[in-house]
């Protein structure tokens, strides 16, 4: 099956809109929430769980996976899909990103980078035609190109050199890619630089992919330049093709994002910080752990349809926590994930019913109160 | 409803014996297995999980409840049931053999067990009355007399002596029980030695409980010693009430207790050991993280029924206990747990047919094979 995306509506206030990706493993609403599956699994999560929540399409980290256990092994058994037993879309990053914040010895040079792993100190090299080549192995729905993310702050030269670096492996992974039953998406940098941001937009799309990422955002930027950033190249991308924002972000970030046009979004925080014991409600996050929850028998979110919140309370929650146990970690991720699918299926409601604007309104108001 | 024990069958060729159990929260089918929930979670696992794969009981340690979140917590958000989730059938111990186990610090004298948490050092203090107290704070369906576990070894003169003041603690808790939902077991002490194994049984079952408990044994002696013990209790034990083996054990420890007359079986056995990565299959252990499984595409056991070896290979699994993702921990403990449940169903039915000398002889075939 071909990747199919189609627009089904266009806000009127902003430029948020209503899609469908049909992909060989299935549909995917968007705008859409993928929440992360590092190592072949979302952590503490089983496949049926995630269903259950309703999710339609996980991520998962070429970097981690090419390490450990191999994606020559995951090929041999029968591909990400099988090996995990999860059977709806998938999509993998080029294991770039991972490269550049795992690893303190790293060199990039024009045919790509070495770097050795954090895991042993082995040595190892990915460049452009790897990166492919490991995805394909893999065999994730939606492939993602090599792309290096620039860090931050960077110079505006850095910045440049590193981006024109990016288009000349985009151009690279889409030569490079042989498999037919995979999408691949090109990755916008320009770090914090609108000209640049513009430029690598038009650069990206002229090479032309099935989607098209904007990388190197949330990277400890402040949220008033992230937004500039995602304005600054929205308008170069094309409007038949979905825009995912790489590594975003906060239910704010979602619901701004969406705003400015974006499809797809990925972000460990609802898990990791589940495993913290931070659950996010309508009301703004809830550190479980606090004693003042020690007593409480409320469920963490009133009125939430989780089956944490619909069978557990916060002194149950602080309990497991407190005791370490390994039920905190997965009540707490049930959770944070339900909140986080429930938001986009909250906001995919509201642009269908033109409320995105009163759905934001009490989005603030309710996260202010 | 008060506690009812009807014995259904007797073996013709051993002590084995089926039975139910009916009491308020549900209906136990015997010989049983009950997986260990120490601090209100049996670890990694829902109580849904728990139902799905057949457990009618579980146990939960008082000694931990007690001093965290504290037995007044857990009594005010409901009783434990409520707390935790879980609406079958709870066995609570008296929290007397954590004391011994976890506390350096502590002073056995004629009232009560004078010691500190593992927690953070307070000092605290365990008499039968406050054991019984603390129990029906927690509100289990079955809860245990407070006993000196004897150490091993320990001369006869000790264990006499331990074992004579297990014997009063058991009066003291039979009378200091008010609550009238819970039912109350003694347990028979008296170390490695016959003639006081046979005393202590006299002399408990002269109290009188709802149930008789085999207590200090699995602590260091060997097998043969064990079941030696178990000879020489049964015996002496009433046949209309059952009999509870505390802490053990393996599954041919299972099937040896149950052929002397076992009833009831805890042990954190299939737990503790899946989140190490040993899984039981009829064949005996199987070390997951073993790097022959890298490559292995089958499941854990071949023809097991349990979540896990439905939908995953042993590759996968040696993958998710190498990356040490709670999944690992999981998909483990899933399976441990339907194997000592299975085997349970498997005895049951051996029984009720006349098979269990068959099934004994193929248990062990396949284990040494």
């Amino acid at each position: 099956m071909a990747f199919d995306f189609r627009l089904t509506k266009n806000d009127l206030h902003s430029k948020a809109r209503l899609g469908r990706i049909t992909i060989s493993h299935g549909r995917i609403n968007t705008p859409v929430f993928m929440p992360v599956g590092t190592q072949a699994t979302v952590k503490t999560m089983t496949p049926e769980e995630l269903k259950d929540i309703g999710v339609e399409i996980i991520l998962c980290n070429t970097y981690h996976l090419y390490l450990r256990p191999g994606h020559e092994l995951i090929k041999n058994m029968g591909g990400l899909h099988k090996f995990m037993h999860w059977d709806r879309p998938i999509l993998t990053d080029s294991g770039g990103y991972q490269v550049f914040s795992h690893s303190e010895l790293r060199k990039i040079k024009e045919e790509g980078v070495y770097f050795q792993s954090h895991l042993d100190g082995s040595r190892h090299f990915l460049s452009p035609e790897k990166a492919i080549e490991i995805q394909e192995a893999l065999g994730a729905d939606i492939i993602m190109c090599l792309d290096e993310c620039t860090p931050y702050p960077s110079t505006y030269e850095y910045t440049k050199d590193s981006m024109e670096l990016t288009h000349r492996w985009a151009k690279r992974c889409k030569e490079a890619k042989k498999s037919e039953g995979q999408s691949l998406f090109g990755i916008v940098q320009g770090g914090m630089f609108q000209d640049l941001r513009k430029e690598s937009a038009e650069a990206i799309t002229r090479i032309g992919f099935d989607g098209y990422a904007i990388g190197g955002l949330s990277v400890g930027e402040d949220k008033v330049l992230m937004y500039e950033m995602i304005d600054a190249v929205v308008p170069y991308l094309p409007e038949d093709k979905p825009r995912y924002l790489m590594g975003v972000g906060t239910p704010e970030d979602l619901i701004e994002g969406v705003m400015r046009g974006i499809d797809m979004f990925d972000c460990v925080m609802p898990t990791r910080n589940a495993r913290n014991g931070t659950l996010f409600t309508k009301y703004g996050k809830l550190g479980i752990r606090n004693a003042q929850y020690a007593n409480d028998p409320n469920p963490i979110e009133d009125g939430c349809n989780c089956y944490t919140c619909k069978n557990y309370s916060r002194a149950y929650l602080r309990h497991l926590f407190a005791a370490n146990e390994i039920l905190a970690a997965r009540l707490g991720t049930t959770h944070n994930l339900y909140y986080y699918i429930r938001l986009m299926a909250d906001i995919r409601d509201a642009i269908e019913r033109d409320g995105f604007q009163e759905f934001k309104a009490e989005f603030y108001k309710n996260l202010n109160s």
